[in-house]
């Protein structure tokens, strides 16, 4: 087998023993890449809250590795310690505190802490450490699968298409949607890949190509616009995007622009395939009409980024943050389970019992 | 009638009477609206070159006037005014020789000067005004055919999607894909406009929200991915584009993003119109397979606008200018002579027979 050397960015990982954090600044990305270290639990709540880590599993990893240094720095035993470790980990959890993955994940370590209060010190730590790796090991576990059902789906050659991000930057070696072209490289296939910058925050342009460069995988940047006459080029062989919350009967909503994507993949006849894990299946959502669409600031359209403002000012901007793409128009879902096909509402139901 | 006040923007007109031409400065566009003087040939040729002025009839346009000018800082007569004249015309022409428009308007402005080279010089003059004049006002008239053909399209309170810009800035007065929304606005009508932002030069947020907005028309800037969500959410009755050429079988070149547009159009059943002057049609050409498409500079997506690079260095962008949009995917042509439909082979046989 030939296997291909390929450098996986690592996003978060303990330093010092485990007495601090490593990650990348992610807000310093694409064109610095710089790594900061997190010694006490006010840098690692501002890394956070700023987004210098983001991505929901990766969030939660690395609240997982904090909590684990934080607990070196704790003096007591017993219920105690678990007041000191609780209070440690609700200030974490301040900083985002919308971001499921992140409270999952400190509930998760606030567990263990209590279960282990009464251990010896380096006994409860070295627990600790285990189960932060665990998190981290079991993200890469799933992504892994994730890879390898999405794998299964291509072919060394191909040219795949996708939107926005969902990277090993967000979550763990691999990512989800993108984790199928990792996993290639490392077996010594080669892709063409064409990402969309994804307007208005630009997270294709930023980040996706950006790790697809620096593993060697052949990535091409695109303005959102021109998916269609890349399509038509004959250059694409499928779409690969992540996903956000998937309903019931299969219809998913990702990143603003996935709908179109997944339209102009029907038209010319392109397979369209969601890959995620299945914690972002709501079984209790019936259908993508019921899932709400965030509305964001219009200066993210008229002015981010921009050395000046772009639009005249007082002109209105609409700018959701999601769309929905309709069941008809996607192919496959690919959890770490395998890939669901059409009708999704049954696939989905079989999964699920 | 209703009729509702309507601020046209003058974009190109002659000044002192006619001793200088005054545009608006396109390049200050959105934020500053400044008009700046023309007196000399350098600062016609500047104005051309710097896109200053921009928009194929609108350089048109502002060549008469500037030929106009000209001509009253000539002291020959005869022969050597006609030297003169076609020096400062070669002078002008030379500032964008690809701009067809350019040098079509500065032949007929020769013509003329040939013609009453030997006119007493306030007679010459005073044709060779009348004569920049009338290049202004056919282009204003054949707009108005385009607008008063495409506002038969749509009814009062529609909401229409369109992309890119065809509005007066780059034409005079209406425009070809704005025009029927600023017709109808002098009309009384009220439209609820989306203008896709246009990637990578933004010609959406920076010119078509700009002259709506100043026209008192409700515009919405959207990012170009959005418009799927935006026609699933049943705001878009119909959809104007403008065109740079349409093949003889009815295949549409315009900016890149265009067909993008069209296939979201029919997918969620809404009509797409593409309208132009009879000028942009070449029946020279088959289809839009023969049209070759400009490739821009990778910097235009990675790094223009904004404040820093927004792509890794070293990463493939791919730039085409335009693309081309299947016949199959037109619900109409608008053109001065009228609305063509499908077949567009045989309309568009018939509209040159």
């Amino acid at each position: 087998m030939d296997i291909t050397h390929v450098t996986h960015v690592k996003n978060v990982y303990p330093t010092k023993d485990g007495a601090s954090v490593t990650i990348i600044d992610q807000t310093l990305l694409p064109l610095e890449t710089k790594y900061i270290e997190l010694e006490s639990a006010e840098a690692m709540y501002e890394a956070i809250k700023l987004l210098r880590v983001r991505g929901a599993p990766a969030i939660g990893i690395c609240a997982g590795f904090c909590m684990a240094a934080l607990a070196r720095q704790m003096t007591t035993d017993g219920e105690a310690f678990v007041a000191d470790f609780e209070r440690a980990a609700d200030y974490l959890n301040s900083s985002r505190p919308t971001a499921v993955n992140l409270s999952w994940a400190l509930k998760r370590m606030c567990a263990l802490a209590r279960s282990t209060a009464d251990k010896p010190r380096e006994e409860r730590i070295a627990a600790l450490d285990r189960e932060a790796q665990a998190i981290q090991d079991e993200d890469i576990e799933m992504c892994r699968k994730i890879s390898e059902y999405g794998l299964s789906l291509i072919k060394d050659g191909d040219g795949i298409l996708t939107h926005c991000n969902a990277g090993p930057l967000a979550t763990s070696r691999y990512g989800t949607a993108l984790g199928p072209l990792f996993l290639g490289r490392e077996k010594g296939m080669n892709f063409r890949v064409f990402s969309d910058e994804t307007r208005p925050l630009l997270q294709g342009a930023r980040l996706t190509s950006y790790e697809l460069h620096n593993a060697g995988i052949d990535v091409t940047l695109i303005c959102d616009n021109m998916a269609s006459i890349v399509m038509k080029n004959g250059w694409v062989d499928a779409c690969f995007v992540g996903c956000d919350r998937i309903a019931a009967n299969g219809d998913a909503a990702n990143k603003i622009g996935t709908s179109g994507v997944a339209i102009l993949a029907k038209h010319y006849g392109i397979p369209f395939y969601v890959l995620g894990p299945t914690s972002t299946i709501d079984m209790s959502c019936p259908t993508g009409d019921r899932i709400e669409i965030e509305l964001r600031e219009p200066e993210e359209i008229a002015e981010k980024f921009y050395a000046q403002r772009m639009a005249p000012k007082g002109v209105k901007c609409y700018n959701p943050a999601f769309d929905v793409t309709d069941h008809s128009l996607i192919s496959g879902i690919v959890t770490e389970h395998g890939v669901l096909r059409p009708p999704f509402d049954v696939a989905l139901k079989k999964l699920f019992d």
